[in-house]
C-alpha cells in the first residue's frame, strides 16, 4: 500500500513539474523534488483524506503542493548561508549543482509554484475547502509555520544561552510539525471531515511530527551516512538544539516510545495498515 | 492623488505586516516592504481598479501583496549569492541588517504572507475573480514570471555570448514587466472588467513595464546614487545585459521616448491624472 502511494506520487509529481524554459531554473527545481524520497508528507495527505471518507484522488494535487514545499524548505536549509549541507538524500544538495542563486530562485520558484497546482487542478473542491487549503497552506509554510521554526533554530545554533526546552519545543512545533499538519489537515478537509475528526487528525499529526524530530534528532547521533543520506554529527558539531543535545539520548528514546505508543492507539480507531506501516518504519530506523 | 495613493497603500501595509514573533523575521520583513518607496506597482493596481470602474478598497490588499512580492525579489535579487548590492532604497540592504540567512528567509515568508493578505482580506471578491487574481500572482511571481526573468539576467552576466536581443527582451519582459502586469492585471480584475478593456490594460502594462526597466538602464549609467537609493553603475561593471549595453544609450532614450509617447496616447482613454503624474516622473527623471 505505502509503495503504490508512492509510485502515485512519484507520477504526479513528474506531471505537474515538467522540464521547461529556463532550463536550468526547472532542473534545479525538479532535482530536489523528484529525488527519491520516503513521500511521507503527501503519503499522510492521502491517507487521512482517504481514512476520513474522501476520495483520494481530489486530494493529489494538494499531496504533491506539500512534497514540494518540503522540497523548498530542504533547497534553502542545506545553501551555504544556511545550514550548507553538501549532502541530501545522498546526492549532492541542489546548490552544489546549480549554485547558490539557482538554488535560491528555484526555491522561491516553488513557493508559487506548488499552490498553484492546488489552485489549477482542484475542480472537484469546492470554493470554500480550496481556499481553506490554500490559507493553510500559506500559513503552515510561511512566517507562522515552517519559516518560523527555521529561524529559530538558526538562531539557537551554536548560542547555549537560547537552548531553552521552550525555543526546543517551538523548533519542532513548527519547523517539522507545521509540515505534517499541513498535510494531515489538508487530507481531512478535502474529505470534508467534520470539526471532531478534523481535530483528531490534527492531533495525530502533531504527535507524529514530534515523534518524526525525535527520532532525525536520535539518528543525527546513532546513525550513518549510507542510511539517512545526508552528513550525520552535524547537529552536535554546529551545537544545535536538539531533543538529544536538551535531554540525552535514552529519554529521548523514551519520549519516541511514548509518542509512537500514542500513535498506535489512535490508529486503532483508523484502523489504517499504511499508518502502521510508518510507524512501525520509525521503530525499526531507530531500533525500538 | 498619488501622494494618497502612497499614504493609503503605506498604512495598509503597515496594518497587515505588524510586528510579530520570530522578532527577527518579521522585522527583516517589514524592513524592505515598509522602506519608503514609489509603491509604483500598488498604485498601478489600485489606479486600473478605479479606471475600469471598480472600487478601490477591495483591491488594497492585492495592491500590497504585489508590493509585498516586490518587496521579496528586492530582498533576494541583493543577496550576496545574486547580485551582492549592499544598497537599497538608500538604506543597507535587507542581508547587510539581518544576515543572509534571515534575508533569504524573510524573502521566502513574503512569498506565502502575500498571497495570504489577497486570500484573508479579499471578502468582496465573487471567488472566481479572487482564485483568478491568485493565479496570476502565481504565475507572475513564480518560475514562469519574475524568477524567469531574474535566473536569464544572472546567466547573462559577464557571459557576452549571451547577450542577444533575445535575451534582453526575455529579461525585460518577465523580470520588470511581470510584476506591473500582474499589478494592472489584478486591478482590472478586481474592477471586473470586460475582456477588450482587460487586454487594453494588459497591453499598457507592457509597454509601461518596459518603458520603467529602459529608464532604469538608462538611469543606472545617468543617474547618481543619492537619487536613485543603490549602487549605480553596476550593470556596466558587472557586464550585465541592459538596453543600454546592446543598443547604446541614445538608442535607449529614443525607444525609452516612443514607449512614453505610446503610453500617453493610451491614457487618453483613460484621462487618469495619475497615470499622466506617473508617466511625467519618468520623463523628469532620465530627462526626456
Amino acid at each position: 500500500m505505502l509503495n503504490d502511494y508512492i509510485k502515485l506520487i512519484d507520477k504526479n509529481l513528474e506531471n505537474y513539474l515538467t522540464a521547461e524554459y529556463p532550463n536550468d531554473l526547472f532542473k534545479s527545481m525538479r532535482y530536489t523534488v523528484l529525488l527519491e524520497g520516503k513521500r511521507l508528507r503527501p503519503v499522510l495527505c492521502l491517507e487521512f483524506c482517504k481514512i476520513l471518507g474522501g476520495n483520494i484522488e481530489d486530494a493529489i494535487p494538494t499531496a504533491c503542493a506539500v512534497e514540494m514545499l518540503h522540497a523548498q524548505t530542504l533547497i534553502h536549509d542545506d545553501l551555504p548561508c544556511m545550514d550548507n549541507d553538501d549532502f541530501r538524500r545522498g546526492k549532492p544538495s541542489n546548490h552544489k549543482v546549480f549554485g547558490a542563486a539557482v538554488a535560491t530562485l528555484a526555491g522561491d520558484a516553488l513557493l508559487t509554484f506548488a499552490p498553484q497546482i492546488i489552485l489549477k487542478n482542484s475542480k472537484n473542491l469546492k470554493p470554500e475547502t480550496l481556499l481553506a487549503v490554500l490559507d493553510d497552506f500559506f500559513t503552515f509554510g510561511g512566517a507562522r509555520g515552517v519559516i518560523a521554526g527555521q529561524v529559530i533554530d538558526i538562531k539557537c545554533e551554536g548560542n547555549k544561552s537560547a537552548h531553552t526546552e521552550k525555543n526546543l519545543e517551538y523548533i519542532h512545533k513548527h519547523k517539522t510539525g507545521d509540515l505534517f499538519r499541513l498535510a494531515i489537515r489538508s487530507g481531512a478537509r478535502i474529505a470534508g471531515a467534520d470539526k471532531e475528526n478534523f481535530e483528531k487528525a490534527d492531533d495525530f499529526a502533531q504527535t507524529f511530527g514530534l515523534a518524526f524530530q525525535i527520532a532525525d534528532d536520535i539518528l543525527d547521533v546513532t546513525s550513518n551516512f549510507e542510511e539517512m543520506g545526508k552528513t550525520l554529527g552535524k547537529d552536535a558539531a554546529a551545537d544545535k538544539l536538539t531533543y538529544v543535545s536538551v535531554y540525552g539520548i535514552d529519554n529521548a528514546k523514551c519520549k519516541l516510545l511514548s509518542l509512537l505508543e500514542k500513535c498506535d492507539n489512535m490508529n486503532e480507531d483508523y484502523n489504517s495498515e499504511v499508518l502502521d506501516e510508518i510507524l512501525k518504519g520509525i521503530r525499526k530506523r531507530v531500533n525500538l
